[in-house]
Order: structure tokens, then sequence, then C-alpha cells
């Protein structure tokens, strides 16, 4: 980006106004939309997969964005590494597959040979001069928490610890790390991923476009706080019965209460724990659980943990099973969300859980969202599309919006 | 565009001889194309349908055109209205299907709910200050005559009663707002909506080229008037056979003569009548009617008009029915040529016209059209095009040339 | 490409580092893909065929390259030409199909007619001072040598002669104006046109990609000689062979040594005569020939002969048939090989020939190389590219390499 470019997208920046979205640029233009990736997706921890997908030494997936592909994969030490899928003698992909499971990493040109761990084993007639310990295959940055596999695209990432300290207790309670992968399922949305999460960070479309969602959690809790704590108008019903389990979960022993973020920084955060409504125990359509206790969990509770660690995932939790997005941008006018559900390692399809009913909401509603957002990016590229007000229930799409804007603006300097 | 281009693009202008089509550049550069479709389609009254698609109130179809969607839809009062299909919240569109029927626009998102004129009925949980008669739906500048519905997309369109004045008693003696549409098909054509237009206007391809045309219309008509009057050699026979013609219209009360340009402006309109060949009366295989007879008509009369509204839309007509053109450019290299048959009201489909006899020629003609241009546009792509010399049947192209040069010179200042 | 692009390139040019592959830029971005196919494939002799695929009169194919098209005409007087598929007129193609027969080439929009040598026969109602000589088909510089079409795109194209001295005796050797096309078939790559050419610039790869290729040959003609001359490291057993096979196939009358370039110029040629691995008599799956006896050849000699004319021909022969390569840069990310393989003109097929044991080698082997180079080309996308060390096996990729950027260099001055 030229000085003069870099100076008209700051103006642009100023631009925008309070309580109304964006301006038609951020939706469908490259230079943005390459800024974006550089700034926020490779930036930040993301949730990947979960460690169950590959239980076995040699078990390995990839996780493709942009022109980048990421081997990920369980060494024979039962460590899981995440090596770029990258020859370093000429620069073919070496895993062709989406998964598998190896004994070594080969690259199919030139047969040069990596161990689980990334470490050139072997490589045919070089030079004497060549120096093995050179060309391992370069390393991701990755950590494993509670079975979720996070990677970090960044240079200098941001500590792990510092990052995930205000939302541990929220993801401990649910004992992901016990857990293993019930569904899986893609959604290729072709939409900007502002769009994409915009349509995340807001309920007022809920009640007109998600007749399972709205089936499933009470109106006062869509209004208030359907897209996060007081991302809505305040409702005293709501915050009454918000009061009253609170009191019983706590005395039961269960992790009550929320986090939001109360200054700026590199993270979007955000956790919280709600009551269903009356007679609920999970996010199903009959409010039934339909998979055994997660956890800490002593007894059903009828609460709900709903966790943002960064823009690109979001977990939604019951007690019984966890539902976890991944937002991945495809390019300026293409998103594809990515939807895993965890239950507990040792439940039994079939048996102990049901894919249907645990998979039922969130499918249908995505679907319904990907129809959506895909009608908002066609009209948001007409001339005529001007940004209009907001409503009451769109506060969590201005603090993602506001949280954006600052740190671009910071990125572009002063 | 920059200084630069601007001037580089003045000069390329300038270099453009007369009596030879257009070089390279003007046929594929995209700079080239944004500026057309903002000089040119942006900015004339173009025809985009006939109100008999849209009878009852709360009948809509959609006009699409590059990123822009306008919904044509007849509201409460049975005024046409032409609204962009944006939604002034964040940007949704609200009509999803190409054409239907319905009591409010209520956008799908988030269920804004418009009046049938546009106007915001509802829209939930907004702030106090909120004001509703903000927030309409945008409108596109529309115009319905003798049943057309014309629309401008310019922010100053041009007067539409002036535009339309010398081409008025041609289209009022066909009756088309009694009309209503027998047919509609569009002919996707990969060429530029220059190139596309080129062919439209000369004949000189007609004779090898569209054996059906040859077929309906004399030799000395196509040599001579093919394309428009005095579009190629004057033909003594063909003036002669005209000057009859005349006489007898114009005993029986018929409107007859020609409109062409006379000083250069925003307009490009024509207009004429001229009679078929002998025994001919309409644009059929036979020369025998294929419906009942349309607006002033006290008989048939042997006679063809046809009509230039703007480069983007003719107008082709028998006693008994119209065929109408819309040229609507796709992109660089993609033009979309719909054609719209229109026949009397009360004629019955099977027993007064027969679709077939009537769309025939000119269904076949732009079949064979598409090809033809689609080659041309492979050719011109080569580095070896170079514009050679026009013959004598092509000067109606060199019209369309001369006026588009000027229009672009005009735009780009001095 | 403006000063600073310019000054950017030749930077880039000079960081390349020997023995290493290019860095990423070259395998992927437009500017560079524009500036080679004018360096390089527009100012090259390029076999584009074999005449035999058009003995009659009027009988012609097509060769496509990027937006031309070359139709390539036997006339008259038997004499091929090779015109320029753009009608003088208006631009359109005349010929449509890739292949066919003609009395003349009339060209389907407007009917300008032209003889088989390009020049104007007639063409309808053009102004009397209209003269048809100046209106020839433009054509595209060609020779045909020992059968083979050759065409160059260049103003100023290098001298036949000189460029084709050094190869004239290994081709002549092999009686290809004597032969026909036994099959024809194209491999669209989706790669850049240098990692393709990387690709059959090294047999590194051979051994882990390319069984077929590693069952006909020897393991040590692979190592040293599989890409060329001197591509790989020494090998004493492969020299003491050729020695032998040399001194016998010179007793016997036939061609033998090896060709390359010495010093730096436009031209990237090369050419050698090998002998199979014993017993061998022809590159097929058993060795034995499959076909009857070609050009010079006095006995079956054992020998196999390489030529490179440029990067973008290579001529692969056994003593009965030859197996002919021509690369064709399509796009930053794509190319298509296609390959010829001929024969004796009497050689009767299913009697003297089988097709599929005359192709099964290279049709194989380029099949694993498509997948192989797109493989590569996706890796090469990724941000973690750098390019590897390079083995001792892959000195003609070096060769080529350095050739590529020599020539860049001096194209954009000092």
């Amino acid at each position: 980006m030229n000085i003069e470019e870099k100076s008209s997208l700051k103006e642009l920046i100023k631009s925008q106004k309070p309580n109304f979205p964006l301006e038609q640029r951020f939706y469908l233009d490259p230079t943005i939309f390459n800024l974006d990736m550089k700034t926020f997706f490779f930036n930040q921890w993301i949730i990947v997969g979960h460690e169950s997908r590959i239980p076995e030494k040699g078990n390995y997936f990839l996780f493709n964005i942009k022109n980048e592909s990421i081997i990920i994969i369980r060494d024979d030490n039962g460590k899981v590494n995440c090596l770029y899928n990258v020859c370093r003698h000429r620069g073919s992909k070496i895993c062709l597959e989406n998964e598998g499971s190896t004994k070594n990493l080969v690259c199919p040109y030139h047969a040069w040979s990596y161990k689980l761990d990334g470490n050139l084993k072997s490589a045919r007639l070089m030079d004497e001069d060549f120096c093995s310990d050179e060309w391992s295959l370069h390393k991701c940055n990755s950590i494993i928490f509670e079975g979720l596999i996070f990677i970090n695209f960044s240079n200098k990432p941001d500590n792990f610890n510092e990052f995930i300290k205000p939302l541990k207790p929220f993801i401990e309670l649910h004992g992901l790390g016990e857990a293993k992968i019930a569904s899986r399922r893609k959604y290729p949305t072709m939409g900007n991923w502002k769009l994409t999460l915009d349509n995340f960070h807001e309920c007022y479309h809920c009640q007109p476009s998600h007749p399972e969602y709205c089936e499933v959690h009470s109106s006062d809790y869509i209004k208030a706080y359907g897209a996060g704590s007081n991302t809505g108008p305040l409702s005293s019903e709501f915050m009454k019965e918000l009061l009253t389990w609170n009191k019983y979960a706590k005395k039961i022993g269960h992790h009550i209460g929320e986090y939001t973020e109360s200054k700026f920084s590199n993270f979007f955060r955000s956790a919280e724990r709600t009551p269903f409504s009356k007679g609920k125990l999970s996010e199903t359509k009959s409010g039934k659980p339909a998979s055994t206790i997660m956890g800490k969990f002593k007894e059903f509770d009828g609460g709900y943990t709903t966790i943002g660690t960064s823009p690109f995932n979001s977990l939604l939790m019951s007690n019984d099973f966890a539902t976890i997005f991944t937002f991945i941008p495809k390019g300026p006018l293409e998103t594809e969300v990515e939807i895993m559900w965890l239950v507990h390692k040792d439940a039994k399809k079939g048996v102990d859980y049901n894919v249907d009913k645990i998979t039922w909401m969130w499918h249908e509603t995505t679907l319904e969202d990907k129809k959506i957002i895909e009608n908002n990016q066609n009209g948001v590229m007409s001339k005529k599309y001007i940004p209009g007000p907001l409503s009451q229930m769109e506060v969590g799409l201005e603090k993602l919006k506001s949280w954006y804007l600052n740190h671009l603006e910071l990125i572009l300097g002063s």
C-alpha cells in the first residue's frame, strides 16, 4: 500500500459513523481484505481443530487458508506438530490429501523425507556441504489447550497464557480435553468475513430468520443476550432469571459469571454463563440432554456457556456437548464457516448421543445465515448501499466494528 | 482515472480514423468499459420492460445491471415504482426472486418493512430519535410511456418529454399502451457492448449471415435501409417503392416518414416507416399477419416501423406485433441481449396469435448474431487486429462510432 | 512496466542465488509472465506441428496461444502458410474449427474472401479507392524443416539457418520429413511454464515419480544424462557404455555426439545421442522396436536422440519413432503440454506400429508430471516457500534458470 492509499484508507476509517455499519469498501475491497488477513486472521490464536481428530501417531489433517496449508500431525512422542505443507527443497506440497496417516512426511516430488516433527531425515545426492539440520519444515506456532488445537501465523504471537487467562475457567468447566468430535461440517458462504461476523454478532435477525433458534432460546434471552451479554436492550425479566440461576449454579459449585474486554487490546474475547428457559437442560429441540454430561458438571445445571476466543472462533456449550465455530476468510467475497460438535470421549454414538439432535439447531441456523449473508453481500455491492442506523439489538456488531477500526488505525499509524 | 490515463485516452480517441471501426482497446479495456457505463448506459433512458408484466398490485420484477438491482413493482394505487433493491438498514437485498408478487417489501434479514411505494412502514427496536421518513428505499428515475417502462440511473436525467418528442408519433401509432408481452427471451453474448451494437448498426453481414432476415426483407431494402435510413448505398429501386408507399399510407391516415438526429446531443435516436416487399404485411416467414392489428392502424398497411430510442433499445414493429430489444452490458466482454415481443392485449394465444410465428425471425437472427459477435470479439483480442476499411453498407456503424467518440471526448474535457 | 517496477525486477533478478531455484514471484506474477511471453515464447522458433497433419490443399489446423490464433494451411501450390486468424475488415476470426479443410478462407461475418495464401480475393461494396492488395491476411514467420512446422512471432526473427545449424545432423538422421503423426495428445497443466520446464530439465524426480521411465532407462543413464548430458553426477559406468556405443555407431555410419551451447545467445539448444541399456532398441516397455526404422538408420543401433530446439520444444527419438513436446504457456499458472508421436509415413497402423506401445512411456510420465507440477505450484504459492538447495542431479534446471535470468537482465537493460 503506497502513501496515498494509506492516507485515503485512514480518512475512510475516521469517517465511519458510530452506530452505523461499515461502508461498502470494507466489504469488498481486495486491498482491505489483504490488510485484514495480515492484521487480524494471521495475528490471532485460532482454533483449527480438536486433537481427537488425530488420535494415533502419524495421523494428520490439513488446515488450508488462502495460499497457506498447515499439516497438523501427531508425532512418535504423541506430540501434535503444526508444519507448513511446503517442501524445503523446491516448494512442492508434501501432503496432498486433506487427512490421513503416515510414517514419514515424504515429498512426492523428489522424495525428501521428514520426520513427523518436521526434521529432515534424508535427501538424496546433495552437495557435501549440505546440512540437514537447516532444512526442517517450517513450524507454525501452536498450542493444545483442553484438546483444542490453537495455531497462530504471527512471527511474534501474543503470549498464549495471557490470552487464554480470562476464558480459562469457562473452557475448563466443559472438559473439552476429554472430548471427541461427534460431527464436523463446512458452510461455504459467499460473503466478506466481516459481513459474516456482523451476522454472528447481533441477534436482531434471529426472530425473523431463525425459527429453530427461537424455539430453543427464550425471547427475553435473545433480546438482551442473544449476541452476548448486554448486546440488546435490558430485560429485567431475564436479569431476574439470571440472578436466580447464578445463585443456584454457584451453590452446586459450577463456575458462573461473564467476561468482557474492559480495555482495547489485540484480544477480542468474551465469555458468559446464562440459564436456558425454564426446564431446558441442553441446546436441543426438546431441551433434553442429547449426550452424557461433560467436564466438571456435577449435574445438568440448565446453563449455557458462550465463549468468543477471537472474532474467528466461538464456543457455544451445553453441559453435554459443545458447538465450536471457525470462521475462515477465503477471499474478499468468501468465508468458510466450519462447525465442530464435541461430546464426551466415552459417549457412544447411537447409544449415549444422537448426532442429529446435537447438530440440529446450529446446522439449520447456519444454513439460514449463509443465505442471509449472501443476500446482504449482494445488496452491499450497490452504489446505493449507504449504512443505515443500527437497532438496539446490534450493540455486539458495533463493538466488533469499533475494535476492528481501532486496530486498523493503529496498524496504519498516525 | 488519473491525468496520465485521461490524456492517453484522449489521444486514442483522436487517433480513430473515419470510416474504420474502433481500435482494440475500446473493445476490451475494463477502464473504458467502466467509463462507458457511467457515460452511456447510466445516463440514458432505457426501456427495461412493459407494464403488462406486472398487471396487479404487488406484482414485481427485477432489472439487474452490474451491481445494481432495481425492483419494478406496482403499488396499491396502480402506480409502477422503480426502487433500488437494497435495504436502508444494512444493505441486504430485499427481493430475491427475479419476479413475483408481494403485499409489502419485507427485508429477509431484519424484517424492515416497506410499502410498495418504497416508504418505510416499520422497523423494530430502533432508537427514539429514529425517523422512518428518512429511510425510504432509494428510487430510480422512471416513466411509463405507452406501456413501456423507461428507467434512468442518472442523478440529473435528461428531460423525458424532450427526449421522446421526435419518436412519439412513431411509437404512439402502434398502441403499445394497449399491448401485452407474448414472449421474452435472453441472449447472453460474450462480446463487448460496442461490438454487439456494431453488429446491430450495419446490415452488411445480413446477406452472408442471416437467411431468415433475407427471406423476409427485400435485398434493395437491406442494402439501403437495413440498418436504418441511408445506412447503405442509395437504391433508386427502393426509393421508388418508398415514395409510392408513403403516398398510400398517408392517404389512409397512417403516420409516415423518418427521424434522424440532425445535431450532436445526449440522444442517439432514429425512427422510420418503410414498406415491406410487395404483398407482405408483417415481419413473418409468410409475410402474413400473425396477430390482431394494433394501435391506430385502420388496416394492415404493409409498413414496418423501426425505432432506436438509444443505443440500448430498438423497437422493430409490424402492424400486429412489436419486437423490442434491450442491450445490457454485463462486463468488458459480455452483453446480454433481451428481446420482448408485444401483441395487442386482447389477442388470444393460439387463436389470434402464434408465438413461434412472431418470434421466428428475430430469435433465429439473434442466435446467429450471438455467434458472429463472439467470433468478432475473439479475433479483436489479437495483437494483429487493426481496424480495416468499412464498406458502403456500414454507415450506421460509423454514425454510432462518431456519436460515441464525440461523447467521450466531451466527458474527458479539453 | 514503469521505472520503479523495472528497477525492482532487476534487483530481484540479481538476488537469485546460484544452485537454488527461482523465488516465488517468478512463478506467479502476471507482470513477469507477460514479460516472459514477449521475451521468450514470442521470440523463439517454435515447432507447432508436422506437415503430415495437413496433407491436401486446403487442409488446415489452428495454433492458439493467449489471444493469438494462427491458421496453418496448405495452399494450392502445396505450400504451407501460417496466417493470423483475424479478418482484415473488422477483425472477426475466420476459421472457427480447430482443424478442417476449405477452398477459400471466407470470413463468416461479412464474407470477405481470401485465397489460401492469405491474399484478399473479394470484398463486396467497398469504396472505389479500396485496394485489395493492401488487405491480405497478416502472415506469421514460418519455415518447414524436415516436415516440422516452425513459427516465430517476432518482428525480427533470428535467422533460421543459424538457429538450426548445430541441431541439423541430429534431426536429419531421423527422417522426420518422411514421417506422419501416429498420435497427438494435450496435457493441460495448472502450473507456471517455468515450473513445468524445471520439471523437464531435471531427472532427480524420476526415480521417486516415474516408474515407467525408470523401467525403460538405466539408473546410470538417468543419474548422469536423464535431463541432458552432464546434468547429473558423473557416472563412469555410463561413460564407458557411451564410449563403446559411440565407436559402434560411428562404424556403421550413424551420426553420434552431443551439442551444448558454449556461449550465451538467444538460443537454448541441446542435442545428444546416447545408448539405451544393453539389449534395448527403442523407448518402449519391452525395449523392442514398435514401428519400422526411419531416416538414415541402416539398422537399429540401440541409440536414443534427445534434442531441445528451445525451452518450448523437445524431441526424444528412437530409431523407429519420435516423441515431440511443445510447451505452451497459457497464463501465469497454466501451461499446456502437447505431445506428438511420429512414425515413418509408410508404416501401417496395427501392422507395422502399435500406438499404445509407442505412446505408453511418455503418456504415463507426462500425466505423472502434470500432478507433480501442480503440487509444486500449490506449494510455491505459500509465503513460506523459500528456494532450497539444488541436488547434484538438477544441473539442467540451473542452466535453464541462468539462461532465463541473463536474458531478462539483457531485456531490462543496465
